[in-house]
């Protein structure tokens, strides 16, 4: 059963609020094959003490685990943020051919914002995008979290 | 102690040849600090069946893992190849000063090649490139693998 991009983007910011509860910036990445959630993953860099902590590092490291092959293909990403160059760049290696997601990162977003990796001619794929998928409810939890981060900091 | 780049560069070309040996594209990795060799990669993206398999993205993975930190902060990593877009963008995410590469990679370089993501001004973190170290013996490696690899195709 396919089900529309508001429903697998409404699972990735699922794992956002799974992250929100750890304090960690709250992102999450859905990966889906044939209609099915075949990678998932939030935002873990400081619980994991890891820079490849990212909602879609660790996606994309299940989905490649679950096809048994470094090209995630057939597949679209869902992520609530703009995807940052490592992400992006791990999207392009992994020849992910559709990437849905939220929010825009005006600061280190790839995907359009900063640069566009997923759609460079010089690069050997191409990645189809579709921005602004529930982009309210994955804008407002950042702005909830680091609201929350600067009140925290101050007392 | 300190070495010079041409040492650690000869220990990342090492292990480039492991990668040669299990028929992978030949790229090594290692990261230092302190003069020390705190992180370790070779690219294994067939054998893991895996795109994050890249040298650069095992090398981070074991140094964050012994630094117990997110932030590679006052290291310098050395790899055989230009970083392609995934790795630049995890050297970025990973705060890592200064990165050392042997051969340009014109395709899919991302440290000066087809851009520069090591060092733009719009992402909050910029890296000192130093090129050109061992280059032939880096450059050739490849070359020598991707002539197999055709001979292989073609047999």
């Amino acid at each position: 059963m396919e089900f529309n991009d508001e429903y697998y983007m409404n699972e990735a910011l699922k794992l956002a609020k799974e992250a929100y509860d750890i304090d960690e910036v709250p992102i999450g990445a859905v990966i889906v094959h044939n209609g099915e959630i075949i990678g998932r993953g939030y935002n873990k860099r400081n619980s994991l003490a890891n820079p490849l902590g990212h909602a879609e590092i660790i996606a994309i490291n299940e989905a490649a685990g679950y096809l048994k092959d470094w090209r995630i293909e057939e597949c679209t990403m869902y992520v609530t943020v703009e995807p940052c160059p490592m992400c992006s760049g791990a999207i392009v290696q992994a020849r992910i051919p559709r990437v849905v997601f939220g929010a825009k990162n005006k600061k280190a977003g790839c995907a359009g914002s900063v640069i566009n990796l997923l759609q460079m001619d010089a690069l050997n794929h191409q990645v189809e995008i579709t921005e602004g998928v529930l982009q309210e409810e994955c804008s407002s939890i950042m702005t909830e979290f680091f609201k929350r981060f600067r009140k925290k900091a101050a007392e």
